[in-house]
């Protein structure tokens, strides 16, 4: 049966952090976006083909919430904790929580709702087979 | 009689987009902190000076919420508006709405949770003064 | 007559800064690369007009030489000047200086070679009235 | 014997390329600065160590050449390769080359001067056991 949660490490470089000696708040939303994409590559699905195909499509940000628990520091090494909430026929709703990897607390949480569209930035729907396969991954809100 | 309202012009470069043509998400998180920082330093506060000072103090973001409601592009103009809902003992609440400046049309509109903290990480008191200077520019809740 | 050196001031911002309290590197060539848009929008041309005319065509950096000789620190005021080296047919030859406002040190040199090209990545003949505009604003190699 | 390149993977997201379609120049920069990063951490030696350490020093960057040759593109997987030119008292010298991980072909060329500085700016020496370490890594000069 399939993993509930997708996991991605990310290391932490001095170009994420800040004069407060800390990662600089926004790039936990970068920290994040990597790890959607490789869980999506992982289904097999390639958002440049989708990106390159005619007319073009993507998924984009519609929506954040983000708290910041706790600081990320240089040379720390991270896990991007992913999982699916809901599928809808154009959107998709994520939980992603970003934890130190040697002690697993937990330093950002952060829900993204998705939407699917066109290049010109027309909602579109989510290909049936691309659905599916999130929708294998749906688990329970926290 | 005090404005309520911070406008802070920002104007975007390609180092701002991504290959979907559009402005990346989290690059509005750091036009809204630009903005801060200029309405901060418009109300005579130094955030370099309080980084500095013995200890080191800084206000960090503790939590966000975003709405992407319209992509930017390469070359558009913005405005960001920043508006204060609460000042707490060591806390500050703010609203900012990142609109097209030819047309108003809003873009993004941000809900920002600041913490004030030493830079070991732990709350500390907002000083008195700056406190009052934001409590100035408290407005409604949208 | 022209002048020969295009100013452009920019603000450093905690995004721009790292743990090691200064600014990150290469976000000087973002700081060069934003003048050079305003210098190109100030003769007139919109980058985001010859990159969404049919086929599309844009300036590329093609190399860069930099010198980092003090560094820039949150909240300074710096101005980037830009003066043009040579013109020819497919590429401009640009020196950039970074240099702190108030007392004008010179913090960063830049040297760019930029190509103009098709979106396919091929060379294009830069347009003759881009080529004259530019030719107006060539000075002496440093 | 201990091999004379250093090899880091690196992949391509959304975050990292601009309205053009590919990477953002100034990106490679930083892509180099995480395989320098890697390189030493895999010499036993820790960044942020040295940065906390008693007044604190750390490897800044003097001087950087880059030649672009081809872009990379969303979803490319890259290798940088680094290899070290010269070690002298207070700076290093290192060859970069980023690459495309599937056909080998060289994207962008970067030659890279470290300076071994203490937090307040002034050149250090770089202590004799982190120069013995790198010097095993020095190959010619291309």
């Amino acid at each position: 049966m399939t993993p509930r949660v997708h996991v991605f490490p990310v290391r932490v470089y001095f170009e994420d952090t800040d004069a407060g000696g800390i990662v600089y708040h926004s790039v936990y939303l970068n920290y994040a976006e990597r790890a959607r994409t490789e869980m999506v590559r992982g289904l097999g699905i390639s958002q440049r083909a989708l990106l390159e195909r005619g007319g073009g499509t993507a998924f984009a940000v519609r929506g954040a919430t983000m708290d910041f628990l706790r600081p990320a520091r240089l040379d720390d090494l991270l896990r991007v904790e992913t999982g699916i909430v809901a599928v809808g026929g154009a959107s998709v709703e994520l939980d992603q929580s970003i934890r130190r990897e040697d002690d697993g607390v937990e330093l950002v949480r952060i829900g993204v709702r998705l939407g699917y569209i066109t290049l010109s930035g027309k909602p579109a729907r989510i290909p049936a087979a691309i659905r599916d396969l999130f929708g294998n991954w749906i688990r329970e809100r926290r």
